[in-house]
This record gives C-alpha cells, sequence and structure tokens, in this order.
C-alpha cells in the first residue's frame, strides 16, 4: 500500500517508523515486525512502531536515517509491503552451529547487513556467531572482502602505505608524526582514523584540535594530491560501511572476534587503496594482549594480508605504560608537536614514531634493510616532517596555532606526599580518568604527567596534572583518582 | 532531569521514549543509548529515540509499554537519569566465552530481563551463549528456578498434575480431550496454553473458537474451583514471564537451546503448582526431534524434575504424520468433539488421548500401573469426559453452539488424478498450507484430510480439502499446493 511520509525529525539508533494503529492492523504488520520502504529509486527494510496520534492513517514516520537514506521529500508518497525474512537469518543461524560459511554466504549476510535487511538483534547473532575464533581464514578473507565491496573505495596512484595500531596504549599518538615523516619520504598515505570509542582520544579527536578532519571523498583526493597524505575520520566516508555496523553491536557487550578485527582493519585499508601496511600491536601489563596473544595474532594479519596480496609487517611493542606526557586530544597534539618541531620532545613518542617510520620506509623499500630508522631520524631532525605536517594542517583548513586557544579551565595536580619511584602507571584506569575529566568530548581536558615509569617523584611535587574544562567533571575525576590511585600510580 | 509525560500511544518492540534532541544533546544521552525512568514507587529503563517536533524541551513521550508498567498518567512528572550498564553484560560475555555461570548470576541475568534492564540486543548475546547444550544441568535448574520467581504462582490444592507436549505435529490437539478425562478423574488440572507460534494451531487458539481463554488468576482459580481444571491462555497471566521475552528473541532466528526448553516448560508448570508432569515427544519423520533427540531430552527433562521433586514422566511417541482430520482451530475442534461425543472420532487422535490421559492416571496414583488404559478410556467412552469438557466451556463463558457459526468461506478440494496410496504427509508442510489458507487468525482456515498414510485414494477423489476465508489466502494456499505437492502428500 502507498502511505505519505509526514516530515518529522525523527532519530533512533536504528531504521524505524511510526504508522498509525489502524494501518497495521489492517495491513496485519505487527508492531516490531518488519517493512519494506520503496521509492522509485531505492528501498530500506525498517521496524514498525505503531500510533494513534501524530499521524493520520494514510502517512507515515520515518526515522532520519531511513529519510537519509532514501533521499525522502515531505508528502512523498512510498510503497510499503511486507519485508520477508532474507536468508541471510539462516545463514547466521548456520554459523552459530558452528559450521563453515562459504564466501556467497558470507557476502550474503554483509550485503544484508549493508542494506539494513537484519535487524539488530539479527546482527547480535551474527556477532556471536563469529566470535572469539569463530570464523577460520577462509571465512575471514570473505568477511574483508565482502565488507570492501559493501562501501566505496579510493584509488591513488604511487607507493600507497599506512600504519595502523590496534590501540589500548594512553597517549599513544604517534600517527601524525608517522604519516609526517613518510609523505616527506615521498609516500602515499591516505589515512583515515576514527575518534575515540574507549580511550581518552582518537587521531580524530586529536587532529581536530587544530585541523578539519571530516572530508568528502574527493576533497581527501584533493589533499593527498598536495601533500601525500590526509589525517581524516574515516566514519562518514563510506569505506567499508558495514563494519561500523558490526562494531556498534559487538561494543554492546565488547565482544572480541579475531576474525571481525582483522576483517575491520584490512579492509578499511584495502578500501583506501594501500598495498603496504604496517601494524603495531602494543602488549602487555595494562595493554590489550599479552604477548602471546599478539604473536598469533600477528600471524594472522601476515596470513590474511598474503591472501590480499599485500606487503603487511608487524611490530610488537611494549604497550605497559603510557606514550608521551598528554593523554587527551589537545594534551597529546602539544606532544606530537614538540616532538615534530623537537622542543623538548616527550622521548617515548619520539623513539616510537621513528621506529614505525623507518620500519614502513623499508617495508615499501624506500630505504633498504637497516636503514629506515637512520632515515626517519634524519626527516624529522631536518624539520622536514614538520614542513610535512604542517602543508598537511594546512590543506586541511586548519592552523597550528588554534592549539594556544584550547585551554583547561580548571587544573588540579597530584601531589607526592612522600618520595617514591614510579613502578608502574596504568593504561585503562588513566583513559579513564582523563574520561572522567572530559576527555575526548572536551579538548583541553585530559591528563599531563610530569613523572613517568621509573623516575623518582620527591615529596610535594606533582606526579601529574588532571585537565578539565568543567568543575564538576574535575571532581569527579579527582574522587575516581583517590578511589584507585594505587592502581592508577604504582610506586 | 525531570520531564513531563506527553500522552500518546506510541507502540514499540521494546521500552522506547522519545525526547527532544536539545534536551538529549544538553544531557549527553545518545541515541540508541540507555536511560532510567523513575516515578515514586517505580523504575524502567529505556532506550532513548529523539526528535525535534511533536515534543517540547522538558517533555517526553514514552512507548506503550512503559506507560503500562510504570502506571503513568498525562502531565506527570518523571526523573530521568542516565542508566548504567548492568553487572549483567559482563555476566553474559562470561557465559559467551563458554564459562559456567553461578545460580547467583542467572539469577541476576534473569532479573535484569524481567525488570528491561537488557536491550533486546544483550538478551540475543544472552540466547546465543546458551544456546544448543550451552547450559549444564545445575545451570538449567537455577534458570527454571529464576524464571519462575519472576513471574506470579498460583497455589492450588489437591492432586495438581499437567501434560504438555513439545509440538510439531499437525492437527495433534488432545490436551482438551485429555485435560477432560483427568479432571473427570479427579485431577486438579490448570492448564495454560499458547497461541500457535509456526504451527497452524495452538490449544488457546483452537479453545477459543468455542470459549474465552483470557482470564485473570483469580477467575482461574474460580474455573478450576467449578471444574478440576481449566483450558486458557498463559500468555497474559505472568507466569515466569521472563520465558515470553527470552522467547521472542529466540524465534528471531529459531535458535534452539536445551536449557530454555527445559525451563521454558518446567517453570510454567511450578509456577501453576503442578506436582504431576506428563511430557509427549513426538518424533520421527517431519517431527521436531529424532527418536535419537527424544531420548536425550527425556533424560533431561526426567534429571531436571528431580532436582525440583516433580514426579514427571515422559512419553515417545510416533510424531511423523498429522494426527486428525482437521488442522487449523475450528477444524480441530470438531474432531475434539468427534472424540468426546464418540460420533465418528478420528482414531489416532482418541487412542493417542487414551494413552496419554492412561499414563498421567497412572503417575498421579489414580489408577494402579497397567490399569490406566482402562480407565481413560472408561471415563471417555461412558460420556463423562464429555460432561466434564462442556463444564469447563461453560466455566468458560463459552458454548459448543459457537462452533458451527464458525464457517470458511472458501474451500478447494485436491483431487487425484490417478488412484494412489498415500505413503506420508509433511507435519511441516501441512502447518504451512494451513497457515497460507489463513490459519490460526481465521479460524475457519485450515486443511481437512479425507484420507491419511496407508490408505488408498481412487482417482477423481478428494486428499484433502483446503478451507480458507479469503480468496487471495485460498489461491496463495493452492499456488504452494502445487509447488510442494510431491513432498506434502508422498504416495
Amino acid at each position: 500500500m502507498k502511505l505519505k511520509i509526514k516530515k518529522l525529525k525523527f532519530t533512533t539508533g536504528r531504521p524505524v517508523c511510526i504508522i498509525h494503529e489502524k494501518t497495521a492492523k489492517e495491513m496485519g504488520w505487527a508492531v516490531g515486525g518488519r517493512i519494506l520502504i520503496t521509492t522509485k529509486k531505492k528501498k530500506l527494510i525498517s521496524i514498525v512502531d505503531t500510533s494513534n496520534k501524530i499521524i493520520n492513517k494514510n502517512q507515515i514516520i520515518v526515522s532520519e536515517i531511513i529519510y537519509k537514506k532514501l533521499n525522502l521529500k515531505s508528502n512523498q508518497k512510498v510503497e510499503i509491503t511486507p519485508a520477508e525474512k532474507p536468508r541471510s537469518i539462516e545463514l547466521i543461524k548456520k554459523k552459530l552451529k558452528g559450521k563453515k560459511l562459504t564466501e556467497k554466504e558470507i557476502k550474503e549476510i554483509i550485503n544484508n547487513i549493508a542494506n539494513n535487511s537484519l535487524t539488530e538483534i539479527e546482527v547480535a547473532f551474527f556477532v556471536s556467531a563469529i566470535h572469539d575464533e569463530g570464523m577460520d581464514m577462509d571465512e575471514t578473507k570473505a568477511l574483508t572482502q565482502a565488507m570492501v565491496n559493501s562501501g566505496k573505495q579510493l584509488r591513488l596512484s604511487g607507493k600507497v602505505a599506512d600504519k595502523h595500531c590496534i590501540g589500548g596504549v594512553a597517549g599513544n599518538r604517534t600517527t601524525p608524526i608517522v604519516i609526517s615523516i613518510c609523505a616527506a619520504a615521498g609516500l602515499i598515505i591516505p589515512k583515515t582514523s576514527s575518534r575515540a570509542i574507549t580511550s581518552a582520544a582518537g587521531t580524530a579527536d586529536t587532529m581536530e584540535t587544530i585541523a578539519r578532519v571530516d572530508f568528502s571523498i574527493k576533497e581527501i583526493k584533493n589533499i593527498i594530491k598536495k601533500t601525500n597524505a590526509c589525517l581524516v575520520l574515516g566514519g562518514a566516508l563510506g569505506l567499508a560501511p558495514v563494519d561500523d555496523q558490526i562494531i556498534k553491536i559487538e561494543r554492546v557487550v565488547n565482544l572480541d572476534s579475531t576474525a571481525q578485527l582483522l576483517a575491520s582493519i584490512l579492509s578499511k585499508k584495502i578500501s583506501v587503496g594501500s598495498k603496504y601496511i604496517l601494524i603495531d600491536i602494543p602488549y602487555g601489563k595494562s595493554a590489550k594482549v599479552t604477548k602471546q596473544e599478539a604473536r598469533e595474532l600477528k600471524r594472522k594479519f601476515i596470513a590474511l594480508s598474503k591472501k590480499f596480496n599485500l606487503k603487511l609487517d608487524v611490530l610488537l611493542t611494549d604497550g605497559s605504560e603510557p606514550i608521551g606526557n598528554g593523554v587527551g586530544p589537545a594534551l597529546e597534539m602539544q606532544d606530537i608537536i614538540r616532538v615534530l618541531g623537537n622542543v623538548n620532545p616527550p622521548k617515548d613518542l619520539k623513539e616510537k614514531s621513528i621506529l614505525l617510520s623507518g620500519n614502513l620506509l623499508e617495508l615499501t623499500g624506500k630505504t633498504k634493510k637497516g636503514n629506515g630508522i637512520k632515515l626517519a631520524k634524519e626527516i624529522l631532525d631536518s624539520g622536514k616532517a614538520f614542513k610535512k605536517f604542517n602543508q598537511i594542517i594546512k590543506a586541511q583548513k586548519g592552523d597550528l596555532k588554534l592549539l594556544e586557544k584550547i585551554k583547561p579551565k580548571y587544573t588540579h595536580d597530584i601531589i607526592a606526599k612522600n618520595k617514591i619511584k614510579i613502578k608502574h602507571i596504568d593504561n585503562k584506569l588513566i583513559n579513564q580518568l582523563a574520561r572522567m575529566a572530559g576527555s575526548p568530548e572536551n579538548k583541553a581536558a585530559g591528563i599531563y604527567f610530569h613523572k613517568k615509569k621509573n623516575q623518582i617523584v620527591k615529596k610535594n611535587e606533582s606526579i601529574l596534572t588532571i585537565h578539565s574544562t568543567s568543575k564538576e567533571k574535575l571532581e569527579q575525576a579527582k574522587k575516581f583518582f583517590i578511589k584507585h590511585k594505587k592502581d592508577i600510580v604504582l610506586s
């Protein structure tokens, strides 16, 4: 039957429509069931809610995502038909029973997720089915390829390279430095990043302190043309978008799936056309993975990359402590500029950035084996990397001076009551502390370390400073620190 | 913060509220996230949707389920706070990792489902975690007990007995007959049934052709006081209600969990206070389970019943063919009345009803071992069972004469083109065919078998008749029959 769109901004977490309860009853559409909304050009599956007000019997209100995806207009007539259950549901059940899926079957599931034919409940069953070691390498390959095919792709010429870190280490913002060094050496690096999910800042949050990060594919191509690289937000570009839909459900229970992790990372890289990829896996105490898990993950990354003819290398790095002095968007950007500008740079951040850059320069053949670190150091020390960074910032409509304007309204020093030697600082708790203080939403919020592992803090000296833009949040963070102080900083 | 209820009938598949997008932004509540709605007496967790119209910044629209559960009024002020993620989510993750849950942990998950603290996505993860053999007997016991505790309970005196069939056999409507025989013998049988889910009719659908089935707990007690038994709808009584919430999610992918199946059935029986329980497990070709699976399930039913000190027996019955002549609410009620009134009764339905009744009479000690079938037959043949049935129907505000008024508008005979001997009739396809014809929503719709297994159908004789109340549905059913005819009736 045909219903008329009633325009109304109605934002929900999934495609939902509201129809009149009488219409639903007459047509036999159950609340919570799915219907297919069809325009002349497109179609999309929606969940049915009903009401007896706001709409009349010939109208339909659709949630914002449907309005946008179907390109609807007020009073436009759309065709509504009952949507059959897609075959994917049977395939998901097959996987839940522990059976192997074929390439075609995985493609069908991913396509159904991409075009919103599956509800979140069904995606949750899929996520359950593939969690832990739920998929073998053939299936992981098919999953990766299906994710790539679900979205847009960037086609670039030259030696297209990329780096990726699996995360978990507070303050570990090497990306802008590595990208600047390697782009200065002539590599093409279409770097897309995400915002923070559970950490204090993502590369996109950090870059946003001084530049724009949200660009169209066309604009990104222009930025890369000018500078060899970009440092942009991946989210809205439509690169392997189905990955984001799956991750959203995974996060509900923080369920890890190796297949999903591998496919997620590599599908984004393949979508931007990267051929040379360096993966950083920090391991150790308070990191995401143990050394054993890191090794296993490395093996799988390399196995999967071979199936796509990628030149991929993995570095296992020490992820037991935070890196740099700052944690939080503005504080991390300060560290980055100190490394690039060589003004009192945090040693660990500088060294790790050089290590990663050196390896990527070798992997791409920009220099011979064993010479990467030397070359990276030269590019950094000569100021070429900083110049490249400035070029990128300019191309992304930014300005380094913007950073000076981001100030915390409130700060609080954590003081040592006695002389101590720091034995360990916990990544997870530091990230939580920074988030309590308002990071990453408040760019100025975060943590600044005055001292780190193996350093002596004298009596009445400050160990770290909490930065915040809200008195309440600062108080919350202080309380959190007091509650967990023994675990946050071990001495 | 406090928001004012804007009354509006808004029916959704889960607890959802709509708040103004500005309010959501100011308070930092994400779309799709969860908030806690608190009144003076109750609280409930809801998912957040937003809009920029329909409501002002101080208002909130809640879905019908919230409105009812919190007993809200128009313009009432409610307190809204961000809802923390319940610990259950970690417990669900633990189970997904294959670890055993303690009694206390299972109780916590079930309580969280019962009070709507878990979203459907989270329940889906729980269902995945316990699917197949995901729970051992200790966990299954805890699950059963937690389900019982989640709802209301019926307390009755006397020998309280019950029967249950796991389903899957078309036309297999023994329940009203067995209950009539056993109640006539003096057993107390608080029989609650469900409507059809995937089959052509449930006991509740069938009973509804001649009586009311929706009663309150208090009314049910009265019916039982008058007649020893009832034949009512279990759904809205609040007996182990969390079971229904879980089943709703299971059905999305038709995932079977042995623990959930056992807990579902026994929690309902325990909730109505049954001490003597007979379980019917039909097995075989086109049944739900194979003989091997039936045996395994029997073992588990008995093991679990011992943990609750129940006297439980399990009959494995031949479930390979439909039972009775009719499939669909009115057609099955016709068969029941033919058996009870001894007017040309379908032999298989009569024999199975006597078998089940005899076993339940022996299990409860109403007669000695080996004498049950004889006693059941006597009660049926003497007309005592029919009298009891009429009593129950009367107590449930019904009348046998109502059945005469339920007529199909359209019928279609399936004619044998040549003389055939029927080798097999498929339960699943017959159920589908009856549903195509409009069963169980249209009480008159369904299938009537003129001939069954091992019978000869002469050329131009009718094998079966499709009954429908809609021309379109009859056409649909005819098409379905033609497409699947070789599999529906094997000859």
